[in-house]
């Protein structure tokens, strides 16, 4: 047995969830600190001096650059700017939970009726699947259950998107005024704000997934193999949410970025933000539902499935036969002690050291990913220790139990931790303007952006091949050591560092955003400087993050493969069989198909957006001379009402393919389907993240002229810089819908397919059937 | 027994071989009959009259326009013209294959030692694989025969490249002479030297394939396995030039293009194929050397390996057990009436019917694909009747033989040549500017060029979901009536009509380059027009021929991988085995990273072209005004030594991956590595070509101005059209390089690792094993 007691197990847990929420709510308090007082509400006060950013407000710039730092009526500008943007981000969260809570609900009977159908809705007691000889909870009550699992999944997703997009909003303004007393203070104000969403998110997803383990308990008692059957809903809820929250939220960020670059920058020649372009609040709204809410439930679907792929294993292993749960936990322990890294991690940026040059900023980000990653392999090694018996069998499909020792699990979680940060530092490789990929693309926009998107596409597909070497040896070496199980953990392993990766990628928008309002409330080109640096930072992580949400959703499906393909009895998945391998030829298709209809859907809204801030340049006199106000609710309602109606198809097809393949063709060419679009994903999802992060930093590094090279390319307006702002529009879909949006497509079929399973093992296969 | 005998089987097959390269030359001779005199040689008259294209000569477009349709000087020029881009594709085919022969050569020495290593060249009789108990050929024979007939398909393929290309550039000038004479004059022109191509290699791959068996028999007499494992090495020679002919061709082709365009039509606003641009040469080099030679060896090779597939699988079933030679033959008997009933529906197109009007053009070439494939669906009917016995046993790997009857193969081959025609249409629909995908993107050019790009992409992954369903339906239903073999089969069915799907390939170059020397000669309005309509038309089946290449790319690379599977004995290829799992996950990484060299090279040397184009522009005085006369040998030369160079790479990483991968990872991780590649390579495959052909397309759709929405576009030279020229541009390096570059990719990686499946399974997988 584990050194870790049964009932250390059960207090250590929730007890580390609860200091992550205190940590975060202490960085909370000290955000909030930073006062933003309006000086009355917002559409009051819209009426009262004429609207955000009209000639008036333009001699503030002037006024600012002077002395009065602390001028009230910036930061009522700044004030106001920021309701707007909550307001819109707010109401487009609400309408889309509104579509989602009918269409979840209806899922959740759907999960119901398969699942109880599978013995016939009959209440007594069946046979166990892995424990011969022993009875079983009935499939009835295990498929209730799963559907509450499935809808505490969904409502944890949920609220950590909101609250996320909530604490983003909160910060954004707050981060652009503490950017006049310098580059440390806006720093440290964008950073915390970031930890408090990363916090929230790891320690509620840990806490909801320990209560619901103890809650199912008080029914299962010991029997582990229905227990965690049923908590797989969890991971199913929340990666449902994860899916329509980047969806919709990538193509309404995309949407409104389009529409306000192609005729704002192009067309009108006025700078990124300028409060004169109809699109830049539902641009900034965006940035919150995109990049923050939608990310949020993305990475806590990861988290939520690797667990719940782990636990099922678990199950079924010998931890389930000798009701060891501590040992059974060990995947909620990783993430215990994840939270505690993290939290250590997280000083270093915030109080053992301070900024002082927009120079530091990037290598500081960077060196929380190293510190927490370091810490995290001492970490692990001490969880393994404590946590798990000298050694062990695992469940093995189709073989015979693998033997493991309980070192042999710490390599399975660090290989996973590691890959996770070559992944992520590939991507920053390609996608930072500080290496030669980046800059060669913006020397081919001297030729146009015709060879601008021929050489960003290229670096697309070239930046595929490390992560795919890092992510095969990561599979290879964590399967060997302890089958899908090994898998799973390494998949947990790269997860580890969550709230660290979520600060970081929150930082990203949240300063993206203070750049924004710093603009539009006309405030000193010195500022605007600052956010802009913070900005810059923000870029190269964001797509360090993205690597690892790739990474770790590939880790994630493989691992609730094997479990569905121990839970759907197949004993191999074998490519000879016409059966599998039409399933794994379609399934390589799927991420195409959604990606058309995805990147289509930005195209199209992006037009709708063009049309109407053309519309508005056209007809509202003055808008241009900065003496009338656009109609911003417009378009925040073009993007809100496209992406609501857009996210249905993409949302349709990967929620119903597996169902249909399943009920159809059965669990074979479902496998296959799964691995197919597992492989496929993977790939399109990193080049066309790393494509659009090199263009958007090729037009950046044109923009900034850091070098003799780049000045040679600039300055803004040049014709380079015209080609390399297309290549950054081209890649804007790419990079924000499409590209992201594959984790979850490739998560979610393997997760939907798990919970299926018994009812496709049970009732599958119609076709081949008749 | 089958109803042919055995010497019916081995009369019919030659003599329709040499009935199929008499067609070829009869309407060879048809075609010599135009006259294309030179009044003196190419260097001579240059010193004379000055230069093609120069000042005086742009006189003759009045001149002509009056009465002198024949005049001698038009006719010169044009002679000379197709001289320049004789001498230019001739010097860059003899520098290419030199370059092989020395690369290939060593190749086969590879073969032999590896293939000889296997018992360590033992000359002694081994152990039947598959006839238990009775000694076959000792494998150093079969590894220096499989030498013999990979130098066999090396020179068959480049025989077959070198041909077409000489065919073209023979028919080219005359195409645009008889253009004078009217559309019908001038397409049967076109059509006609296709159709040389299309027999002459059709017949020719067959005659070589009958001729190396026959003389194979001589030694192996009815040891059939090694007959037709050694009878491999074909199909292997002949996909390696393919490899280097579409690699090597493509970049030539679209860094002269993207040079030409990017200076000439952007920068200059001068029209396509302008004498003076100076890469307006090389250009339309690259038609012939790219879309002819490199389209030639492509299609051969897949001729070859999907014959080798069937062969290989035959000779183990009940066919070589019961040495039914007819049957055996079944593959090389398709492919014979295959000849017979091209060679009918080419009467179709030449003297059953007459083109009087442009609108006729495309209806008659895609009424060739429709005439041919009923036609062959009933002479599929009557060889299965004549030669197949009633049934048969067909070998499965892993399990007991399978019983076929005779008419399931129909279905089989049917299968395959319907989804051919499926494939073909899905891609006229996507790429046609006839129908709205293609109309909605040139609509989006209305909001620049980021939003051509965006949509573009959209179209290229949707374009994919038809196509993949027809090749998954064709995979089942072959695999479930006759396993492996019916995969090769149907593969061969999509490729039975090859002699008209070639035809109609190469009738496109040949009225591209039909318009450049109308163009370049200075010739009327008229005569541009109607080329220009040929051109449009051969555009669109072009597409529909890279559909077809495509399609049966995939079919024949699923029947190498199972011919592989048997030949390296494996049993299964499970997925649920991590070896297995990371050779899909990196095989499917490597069309990324394969289009990533091949791609970039095509930038790059784009680059170097530009730089070029633009220098000639600069420094040569009265080149803009037709005064003096470009140096085209630069641009040749820069072409040719950028596409020798940039081949190596991706052509280095097709041929060493399998032999790495077996060697350190072993069989199962290839088997994988196999797999993976097939289902992520044809996606791209299919997305780069259509996207390609969709931009294409959307820009000729502005410039035609055809309807009222097409002239609300236009014209050239509007930012519309200027959008969408930079599409175009971008989709170059994708359709005509990357893309179908990829195919071979996928068949050679198959047929490089079917023929070394017994050396990998006897020493691969060292890394594993230490």
């Amino acid at each position: 047995m584990a050194l870790l007691s049964f009932v250390a197990t059960e207090i250590v847990i929730p007890v580390v969830a609860v200091i992550g929420i205190l940590f975060a709510l202490v960085q909370w308090y000290l955000v909030s600190r930073i006062p933003v007082s309006l000086s009355g509400s917002f559409h009051g006060e819209e009426k009262k001096n004429g609207s955000i950013g009209n000639g008036h407000d333009y001699l503030l710039r002037d006024h600012e650059e002077g002395e009065a730092v602390y001028d009230a009526s910036v930061i009522s500008k700044c004030a106001e700017i920021q309701e707007a943007i909550s307001i819109g981000a707010n109401s487009f969260l609400l309408t889309e939970y509104k579509y989602l809570s009918i269409f979840l609900g209806a899922f959740a009977i759907v999960i119901f009726i398969f699942l109880g159908s599978v013995e016939n809705f009959s209440l007594s007691p069946r046979q166990c699947r892995y424990q011969m000889g022993q009875e079983c909870a009935p499939a009835l009550i295990t498929a209730a259950l799963t559907s509450c699992a499935f809808v505490l999944g969904v409502v944890t997703s949920v609220l950590s998107g909101y609250l996320g997009m909530k604490i983003a909003t909160y910060a954004n303004a707050r981060t652009t005024l503490q950017a006049r007393k310098g580059i440390g203070e806006a720093f440290i104000t964008a950073f915390r704000s970031g930890s408090v969403m990363g916090f929230l998110l790891a320690s509620n997803g840990l806490l909801v997934l320990y209560a619901a383990i103890n809650l199912f308990k008080l029914y299962y008692k010991s029997e582990w193999e229905g227990l965690f059957e049923a908590i797989t809903g969890y991971g199913l809820g929340g990666s449902s949410v994860a899916l329509f929250g980047r969806v919709g939220g990538g193509i309404y960020t995309k949407a409104a970025d389009v529409g306000a670059d192609l005729v704002g920058k192009v067309e009108r020649n006025i700078p990124e933000d300028d409060p004169r372009n109809p699109a830049v609040i539902a641009d900034n709204v965006g940035d919150n539902v995109g990049d923050i809410a939608g990310m949020g439930s993305d990475l806590f679907g990861s988290y939520a499935e690797s667990s719940c792929a782990a636990l099922v294993v678990a199950s079924i292993s010998s931890f389930g036969t000798n009701h060891d749960f501590s040992a059974m936990c060990f995947p909620l322990l990783i993430s215990s002690m994840g939270i505690i890294v993290c939290l250590i991690t997280t000083l270093f940026a915030t109080d053992f050291s301070t900024i002082t040059n927009v120079r530091e900023i990037e290598p500081s980000l960077k060196k929380q990913l190293i510190i927490s990653a370091v810490l995290m392999t001492i970490g692990t090694l001490l969880v393994c220790w404590l946590a798990l018996p000298p050694s062990f069998h695992i469940y093995a499909q189709g073989s015979s139990p693998k033997l493991v020792y309980w070192w042999q699990l710490f390599f399975c979680v660090d290989v996973g931790l590691w890959a996770g940060l070559i992944i992520g530092y590939t991507t920053e490789y390609f996608t930072s303007n500080a290496y030669s990929p980046v800059q060669d693309v913006a020397d081919a926009c001297k030729t146009g952006a015709a060879t601008n998107v021929i050489f960003g596409l290229a670096l697309g597909y070239k930046s595929v091949i490390i992560p795919i070497f890092a992510i095969a040896t990561a599979v290879y070496v964590s399967y060997a050591l302890a089958v899908f199980y090994g898998v799973a953990v390494a998949a947990l392993g790269m997860l580890s560092i969550i709230a660290t990766s979520l600060t970081i990628d929150a930082y990203g928008p949240i300063s993206d955003n203070a750049g924004g309002i710093a603009e539009m409330a006309g405030m000193s080109h010195h500022i605007r400087e600052c956010t802009d640096a913070l900005d810059a930072a923000g870029n190269t992580t964001a797509a360090i993050g993205k690597g690892f949400a790739i990474g770790s959703a590939a880790l994630v499906s493989l691992a609730l493969f094997g479990a569905y393909v121990s839970r759907a009895s197949l004993s191999s998945v074998n490519l000879l069989s016409a059966k599998t391998f039409i399933g794994v030829l379609v399934g390589a298709m799927l991420p195409y198909w959604f990606s058309a209809l995805t990147v289509k859907s930005v195209g199209k809204a992006g037009l709708q957006m063009v049309e109407e801030v053309r519309r508005q340049f056209n007809t509202i006199p003055g808008l241009m001379e900065g003496q009338a106000k656009p109609d911003y609710a417009t378009c925040v309602k073009i993007s809100t009402d496209a992406s609501i109606k857009e996210m249905i198809p993409p949302g349709a097809l990967v929620m119903l393919t597996p169902l249909i393949v399943g009920v159809l063709f059965g669990v074979e060419t479902l496998a296959g389907l799964l691995a197919g679009a597992l492989v496929s994903g993977v790939q399109i999802a990193i080049s066309a993240s790393n494509t659009g992060g090199a263009w958007d930093n090729a037009k950046k590094y044109i923009e900034a002229g850091a070098s003799v090279h780049a000045r040679g390319l600039g300055p803004k307006g040049s014709d380079a810089h015209k080609a390399a702002v297309i290549g950054d529009t081209v890649g804007d879909p790419l990079k924000d819908t499409s590209g992201p949006s594959l984790n979850i497509l490739i998560k979610l079929m393997a997760v939907e397919s798990l919970v299926f399973a018994p009812f496709f093992a049970a009732h599958g296969g119609l076709l081949f059937t008749l």
